[in-house]
């Protein structure tokens, strides 16, 4: 008998096929019984018939617990009113019978699941949300690969605190201090005069104190950078693999954003173009939205939540103020208090999802503003190096993984979507 | 004027089109100069030809040194003589003139090289090791995705440090003491029952001081993990992923190998069947070889080099002395004193790419397990949960991705195989 995984049932139809998995529901109707079972794959409902399934099985049904490990063996068969396949279950082996399990279908405090990710990530959401952020990361790589791009692996533990240390995790390496990486653009920087085009992708990290839906202490982040681009060319690369991601999720991952109940309707409408604007002109939509933020501030959370409410598309803001961008910023030819900066900011009031920009390919503007910021310009002699032998036009950005996937999914909190989320006050289990 | 990238030039035959690189070498040979131009996807030869190419063009040629940033117009024209595409330049524009170059065809120590890393990306070996690492990258994500694994990212903060701290790097997460993951193997035994079969793909640390051509403080390392499944499908599933990843790399970069002078010829030997031997076998004819281990030891780097040097293809190496295996193994019914380990030793001389095994299913015998290595029971009581609520035979494995790339591409030493490699005495740049 073939062990098939339950998302090919359907290719089985009238076919003896066996399935393993977790007893997710039972429930008996006279002389039927059913069980819900759920094997990693899919749902499928198991069907018991007195007179039909051997009698072991029928006895087994009776002492199975939520969670219980069993394997059935039986005859697939089509429910005219589910409309979906099923399980005419003939035998049955019973793996384990689970203790009482502590999740249960009534409501439980996020804190008491969040105790149990261990266990949680067997629900049906958790489980349609940890699928798609792998579609999402997949569609990630794929998009690079197709397009030339090589993958360079940016370093985790990283010498120095360039851009201040307030922010990083610490370890001791081997008596000297080292962090833990933020992002990895400035080695992409360099890998770019080796391979043109690079993509790293890996988990960054941000000791802040900060409790928002928003922020991870741990999370994943996939940044591209390609030589011989200026800004145009990176907001361009930037809308079409924000609009590529979301149509694979859309073609690949329709039954779990069903059974997440998201609206697939504004989804669809991601398409290019995008809505574009500048720093400035955004500063001005926002007034006439009523918001008193300055020209020179960053945007808040509460800003870019009222500023994507407007639009159905994603907005790709640019140019903004270089008094608040990092260093590296090229600036703007016609208005030097500008930089070359970009942002996506995901609509339905999810905000910033991806931020980037052209980086300046100057020496000296470089040293100024490392001097103006009072950065340790030691630290930065290597990076220094790819403007003294070969420097070019570039730029690049990064995509946050799981504010990605939050905003596909339609969640309120990132912390569901990374299998084991790292907080302020969550580093268990 | 379409701007290609080189590795297409073949695709252009008697057109115009513009490359945009560095130069790598230039020199002049009466009415003709040659520029080596790199562009990060390949290698091509430019040619300037007085009365044939553009004034300006040939005037910029003179001030060209190693590693400036040049665009160059022209006409794709096979070259015979090297039976490989050539562009004829008419005109040239120059990004930058770089500084003298420190990396020049001259020998340059390891250190020095080390040192300038971000500089020594550049160079052929070196770029064609990590186009084989990114192919390595993405064959191991597409063998998992094609067989309906889901990727659920491990933590790499973790609370304890369960099996002893003295090769972990710590961190402070918020006044707490927090570790770098050593493995997701834990983590991904929680995943496999509410997804079958995942895999995780991240960075792991261990803070080990040891200086050999084998070890990395930072490495990548690629784990899958399934349910329902006893150490046989392991080792099927190891033996089919190794031969998978190198068919994957000889039919995608060859070019790079070549690069590389690596012989194909051991690659191509890579097929399955592989050598199958017991942990007890494989003293035994370490015995033969002259070896003086003693069964109930580990094997050292140099038992790996005698006994894969024997064979021309990797050897599966199963079923250890349960003495040296961590407590989660599942220990062989016929002879208890053994673990349902296995590693796969790459052949010709390089060891151990692949580690994994059965777990153990039986909550009591991990819990007599854990006393009897004095490890902490607290630590663990969310992973025996897993025994509590369904558990079911599963296994799985991690495979290193340096080892590999270092096998495949014949490196003697792991650290080129890695963008930016972090050793005991090397954290920079």
């Amino acid at each position: 008998m073939p062990v098939i995984l339950a998302k090919y049932l359907k290719d089985y139809l009238n076919k003896e096929v066996t399935l393993q998995g977790w007893v997710r529901l039972k429930r008996s109707s006279g002389k039927i019984k059913f069980i819900e079972l759920r094997d990693g794959t899919a749902f499928v409902q198991c069907v018991l018939v007195k007179g039909v399934s051997g009698l072991e099985a029928l006895e087994s049904f009776e002492g199975l617990t939520q969670e219980s490990a069993i394997e059935v063996t039986g005859t697939v068969q089509h429910n005219p009113r589910n409309k979906t396949e099923e399980l005419l279950v003939n035998t049955m082996k019973v793996y384990q019978i689970a203790e009482p399990f502590p999740i249960t279908p009534k409501e439980h405090g996020v804190e008491y699941l969040m105790d149990r990710r261990h266990l949680w990530l067997r629900s049906r959401r958790q489980w349609a949300i940890l699928r798609i952020r792998h579609e999402i990361i997949k569609a990630c790589r794929c998009f690079f690969d197709e397009r030339d791009f090589t993958l360079i692996d940016s370093p985790i533990l990283g010498p120095s605190a360039a851009e201040g240390s307030s922010t990083l995790f610490e370890t001791d390496y081997f008596g000297d201090p080292a962090y833990l990486t933020q992002s990895g653009q400035l080695y992409s920087e360099a890998a770019i005069a080796a391979f043109k085009k690079v993509y790293c992708f890996g988990p960054t990290f941000r000791a802040e104190k900060s409790k928002t839906r928003r922020h991870l202490t741990e999370f994943w982040m996939v940044e591209p950078e390609m030589a011989f681009v200026t800004l145009n060319e990176v907001m361009d690369l930037a809308e079409e693999f924000v609009s590529y991601i979301v149509d694979i999720v859309l073609a690949n991952r329709k039954s779990e954003l069903a059974l997440l109940e998201r609206d697939i309707e504004p989804l669809e409408k991601v398409k290019r173009p995008f809505v574009r604007m500048t720093y400035t002109e955004a500063v001005d939509k926002l007034h006439e939205l009523g918001s008193d933020i300055k020209w020179g501030d960053d945007f808040g959370g509460d800003d870019e939540t009222i500023l994507t409410r407007e639009y159905d598309r994603p907005i790709v803001v640019h140019r903004f103020p270089a008094s608040f961008k990092a260093f590296y910023f090229e600036l703007d030819k016609e208005n030097p208090e500008l930089a070359l900066g970009v942002d996506i900011l995901a609509p339905e009031g999810y905000g910033e999802i991806l931020g980037g920009g052209e980086r300046s390919a100057d020496i000296e503007h470089l040293l100024k503003r490392i001097e103006e910021e009072n950065l340790p310009a030691d630290a930065y002699d290597w990076y220094l190096d790819l403007r003294r032998y070969g420097s070019v036009p570039h730029g690049g950005f990064g995509l946050g993984v799981e504010r990605t996937v939050a905003w596909i999914c339609g969640l309120h909190h990132v912390r569901e979507t990374i299998p084991w989320p790292r907080m302020l006050s969550r580093i268990y289990p």
